[in-house]
């Protein structure tokens, strides 16, 4: 018999990784999704080599599998969320547009130093996968994961499982045309879907009601705490203005649920999940924006009066879900489950 | 011992019927996907009662299994294609736009009179199943089927099975909005994808060249047999006149192309697949139509640089699809296999 039984074997720990574009930041997850631990590092700047994003990564890992905790209950497993296109199936970072790493393959870097099972994934795929099992999307098989944040992140998980797709690179959701010859987007294209909802977008609105002065840019400047620069508001200070009441800030945030709906109800006609769940900071204006986003998406659902509605709902684990996510996947791969 | 070895059983004839908005199409399928004896009935009008469908349905499947070469070898299940949302699962159809049943039991039903196992399922989902094992995505794990007809059918096949949704009725992909208030569609919406790339597509540009009369007009009118009466024009015969060298035609087919390429980059983003198959009365252009697609693709596709792309390529099975792969779906869950 196996001196470690099952269950001790899943309520052993296993450190979880998000590496972003700004933070690398790492947790100790255990079995239920709960981070005990924390660690983090500033991600190095895209023109660095790219041997020093490791670096900050193996320090923040050691870090933690050094952390009396770790030591008391054991480690699993380690798994890394990188904000890229990553295939998942060999560990490598195939691109990454705000780090260094081109090909980059860092499950094989972190193995050879670490004697764990190691698992690097899309962090969109890995907070799809926490959403499912500890958050909005608990039991839910056919879950679609939408996260706002800068652009438009997004995961796929279909009968219980991550839909990486041929190269493990599906997901990316905020890159469908949904204007012809509209804004331009950061990806090189025109009229993506993130040009028109996520913070960004919200951002853009806020300038225009900055712009157009009056009642609408007085409000987002006492939301700004204040500040008159237009080159400092952010998306959450319109989301902000909106939750106190100025009419402006609440059509702008209206306009993106709008957005998020048409786009939803898309998704909904090509995947069919049960539940959709929205994620990354602009979610954070709950139903001011979710509110306009589920309306849109039932007048914009494909055969709509002949169908159950997909369940439209805010994500529940916040900036975390990436590493916890992370962590669970790679304890559940090594023990040999699904994911 | 099983007095019946297994490869036996697998050479055993399944039934496949199509059921679309015109035509009842059936066959005898053999192991290999051969479609040996056709039978067919025209589909009773959409204010028939839903039981006259059942009737003509039954039919069909009665005449192909009386048929000697089903007696000799014997029929292993009967598999059904429908033009409509179906919950495969229940073997319901959901809704069908274009026949009489709303939340028909189609499966049990015909399980009533049939000593033998019955799948149901949605016709491009059927199709999806029939190019993945005998058509133009073989070996293909990650296929995305698009029926170009008169409007957009899908499927789509992750892992080598069919991705049905969380109720059966994923795979629309032609109902993405392309364009903001553009195009009405037949679905009650505006600016689908179908309404910009399929066979009504190109009739509505070919009703333009007649508009502008001059070459192309006169080019079109040869191709549909000398045919001046617009009501008459399909979009076969602008292809027709594109095949025939005619620049107006070539251009329409392109522009329908454009868009092709367009709405396939924007499913390759969120679904990464290694294939994508184009099929339907459309995709007889061949490379007149899948030439720009594929430019399109190469264009629209995020991290194009980084990528490997995917093939798109003209479906192998013709109209026949949906009841091969109905078959066969039959067949291999009665056998316990995938799908």
């Amino acid at each position: 018999m196996d001196a470690r039984p099952a269950g001790e074997a899943l309520a052993a720990l296993a450190v979880g990784v998000d590496v972003g574009g700004t933070r690398v930041k790492a947790g100790l997850v255990d079995g239920g999704g709960a981070v005990l631990v924390t660690a983090a590092g500033d991600t190095p700047p895209r023109t660095a080599p790219p041997r020093d994003v490791l670096v900050t990564l193996t320090g923040v890992v050691d870090e933690l599998l050094g952390h009396p905790l770790a030591r008391r209950r054991g480690c699993a497993a380690v798994g890394v969320g990188v904000a890229g296109l990553v295939d998942a199936a060999r560990g490598v970072v195939v691109f990454a547009p705000h780090l260094p790493w081109r090909g980059e393959p860092v499950r094989e870097r972190l193995s050879e130093r670490l004697d764990l099972p190691v698992l690097v994934d899309n962090d969109a795929h890995t907070a799809t996968w926490a959403e499912h099992r500890f958050g909005a999307g608990r039991g839910e098989t056919h879950l679609v994961l939408i996260t706002l944040g800068t652009g438009i992140g997004g995961g796929v998980l279909t009968h219980g499982q991550l839909h990486r797709g041929r190269h493990g690179l599906a997901g990316e959701l905020g890159h469908q045309q949904v204007v012809p010859d509209g804004r331009p987007c950061e990806c090189g294209l025109r009229g993506c879907w993130e040009q028109y909802v996520s913070g960004s977008a919200l951002r853009r609105a806020g300038l225009e009601i900055l712009r157009a002065g009056g009642a609408g840019a007085a409000a987002l400047r006492t939301a700004a705490g204040g500040e008159a620069d237009p080159d400092r508001l952010e998306g959450e200070h319109v989301t902000r203005a909106a939750r106190a009441g100025d009419a402006a800030a609440l059509a702008a945030v209206a306009e993106q649920g709008r957005w998020l709906g048409v786009g939803v109800a898309g998704v909904c006609a090509a995947l069919d999940p049960g539940t959709v769940v929205v994620g990354g900071g602009l979610s954070e204006a709950g139903d001011l924006l979710l509110g306009p986003a589920r309306e849109a998406l039932r007048q914009h659902l494909l055969g709509r009066d002949h169908r159950p509605e997909p369940r439209l709902v805010a994500a529940a684990l916040g900036p975390r879900a990436g590493l916890v996510g992370a962590a669970d996947l790679a304890r559940s791969r090594s023990a040999g489950e699904g994911g």
